[in-house]
């Protein structure tokens, strides 16, 4: 009698012979869209794409303390001859100036504040001299649009703000919130239900009996399952009996997306497992024992819901704490994270965020000596390797912290950093 | 007229600096225990050492299908010459064998069934040639404690099973449930305050008027609060107006063990925010102004509460969106870790869960061809760099997924890994 008639197994296959089994008879559910609240999005799933309803900013806006001028009339200003200039009011926050500024003329402005007409850039207060309450010096010229963010700079009306798989970052939760997007449409998360078996478990509230041991492993996965992006649907404890397991198996299906059997590693157990997934069909089961070791008696099958025809995985898990790790890790994690509908950032696959990874940089950028600057940066896996592109924007929009993955350190006494150098980029 | 007299600061810092001036003053918070059901600990930090109650498991356990046996009876046993063993009766799962194996008797048991007295052993079905009902013969010897877990494996009576400030990961919650703690004491999460400022702010589900903007920056904080462990307490969008910060800051302080003030980069909010810390002190401001891009108008004070002495940090964080993510990551987020009261492996400092890391193997680990081998290694900082230590250990016990915090996988086809040979563990 060898193992494979013992157990009533189809033979060990390897990891990858699994995946394959299992890849072909998976279908990606269709999960529905639900709407919450923008405060609990975080780590969701976006369920569509959100475009702008119009231009952000919706006016020009000052990035800096200064002056709102005529760029013209500050050309070729200098310490030794400055640009005056009339100062004909201030810009009260959060109103739009009603004047329009004339030849020769300014109003004082605060960061964030809308420019008047007829003005194309903001003069810092660093740059000018107060001569009298009314008249300014300035002492340097700007260009047009300097220190300004203009109307649609961040987003344009009908612009792709986030893309449908989305997994929503602070980052993208803030510009939401600037566009006035307070309740977001994310999918619902996959449903993972978890079956207990084994006669001789009770509940981890439970005192166990002589033989009997605690329901723990359901409480590991429950956790894999909420860190996958799952939610959990605990089943009960069955005991090792084919018509409870069936019933169960079938009451899962009914509401939930992956089924697992947790325990059972002896005979019995993975037989009656075996069975009913078997007579639920089809396919039923895919694979019986894996060469991987912990986890080799592992279970992987596909049964058919009778009502819409949904394609369920099911995974009998082995009972060893250890074995169901690795086994999630190896098998229900990639099934889980493609059914919850995230697209991963290509060039991020396998990474994860808060990560610190190496790059190198795609074009020099030049630093201020005595000033760390933080530049942030997009990801590209090219041939050679990761290249971190510089995200160009003024720190004042959004847009430039949401279209990048990451940051790059350029330290205090640096002068910049030279095209292909490496550098480390911290995700975020 | 300079930069300094004109926003009235004390002077641009360096990021060291700055952090010296916040650790001198900063004085570790009492958070307050709460109990909470275990289903909820995924993340959380436990407030206390936990203790196993018992030994664990409570009985010898079976790790394969086969016979208990008293192995001396299975010495010098060969295909050539087996040892023939009466089988006295089955374990039925979940019960305790009530009789006593004698010379020459065995009792058919399953993975996870309770060894009967004076059994010390279990012979894998594999190895086993049933002759008749009643009668085996043992093909291969077993030793003492072969295929059994003993009672008190996992862990003893009084043990340690997790240490205070432990950040609790799926196998803590499994471990956790193993010795019925089923409702679990974590420290409250550390509230932070955040107050939103700018008199051209308005909510995100607000349609802003001429010269207004919705409040986003607020959302990226709490996402960012959110993933280092913290929790929001959001005390609206408060206008610049001296009296109205000051009474929302001593709000705040009633309640939150850190306030943030969002937005208000421009000299007037950034005035008022440095004198209501400074007016409520002591030592209040500590920090105006880093030599950081972007986020050089940063703000960082610690303000004392009158009625408890406590000292609670405030930072005035810039408007622009970049420069806010910027100061959480440097300043706030290292505060709030250490608010949390969560204790990071010493070797997992500044390395992630889920990430994968490179390092040198403690000791040669062998594997048997054909078969993929998920090792579980702790981590070790060394002065070469990071070492891996696999633990040992049946995969039936829960513990030594407790004490490894990543695994080594060793290809199908590798008959190993030598000491010092670089490998790479995933953590988890």
């Amino acid at each position: 009698m060898t193992i494979k008639d013992m157990l009533g197994r189809s033979g060990v296959v390897s990891r990858e012979e699994a995946l394959k089994a299992l890849d072909e008879h998976l279908a990606i559910p269709d999960l529905r869209p639900e709407d919450i609240p923008l405060r609990e999005t975080l780590g969701r799933v976006l369920a569509r794409d959100i475009l702008s309803p119009s231009d952000h900013p919706e006016f020009d806006r000052s990035t800096m303390d200064g002056y709102a001028v005529r760029s013209a009339d500050t050309f070729g200003a200098a310490e030794s001859h400055p640009a005056l200039l009339t100062v004909i009011g201030d810009i009260p926050m959060g109103t739009m100036p009603d004047r329009t500024i004339g030849k020769g003329e300014c109003m004082k402005i605060a960061t964030g504040g809308a420019l008047p007409q007829a003005a194309d850039a903001v003069v810092m207060f660093e740059h000018v001299q107060a001569v009298d309450a009314a008249t300014i010096e300035v002492v340097k010229p700007v260009g047009p649009r300097d220190h300004v963010i203009s109307a649609g700079d961040d987003l344009k009306k009908g612009e792709r703000v986030l893309p449908k798989g989305q997994v929503l970052r602070p980052q993208d939760m803030s510009i939401l919130a600037s566009i006035g997007v307070a309740t977001v449409p994310v999918f619902e998360k996959p449903r993972v239900a978890i079956i207990s078996t084994g006669n001789e478990i009770v509940s981890a509230d439970s005192l166990p009996g002589p033989g009997q041991i605690r329901d723990s492993n359901s409480y590991n996965l429950e956790g894999l399952i909420t860190l996958a992006g799952g939610t959990t649907r605990r089943m009960g404890i069955i005991p090792d009996n084919e018509d409870r397991l069936r019933t169960t198996l079938l009451a899962a299906m009914t509401d939930c997306h992956i089924v697992l059997f947790s325990g059972g590693s002896s005979v019995g157990t993975a037989d009656f497992t075996a069975k009913v997934i078997n007579d639920i069909g089809s396919p039923g089961v895919l694979v019986h024992g894996i060469s991987i070791k912990p986890g080799k008696p592992l279970i992987v099958g596909i049964v058919k819901r009778r009502t819409s025809g949904e394609h369920i995985p099911v995974f009998g898990l082995p009972g060893h704490p250890a074995a169901v790790a690795i086994c999630f890790e190896l098998f229900v994690k990639p099934v889980l994270a493609l059914f919850t509908g995230a697209v991963m950032h290509p060039a991020l696959t396998g990474i994860y965020l808060g990560q610190v990874v190496k790059a190198k940089l795609s074009r020099s950028v030049p630093s201020a000596p005595g000033r760390e600057d933080h530049v942030r940066v997009m990801l590209e896996r090219r041939d050679d390797g990761l290249w971190a592109k510089p995200v160009f924007g003024a720190s004042g929009l959004i847009s430039t912290l949401v279209k990048a993955v990451g940051t790059v350190v350029i330290p205090k006494n640096a002068i910049g950093i030279e095209t292909g150098e490496e550098v480390e980029v911290r995700l975020f």
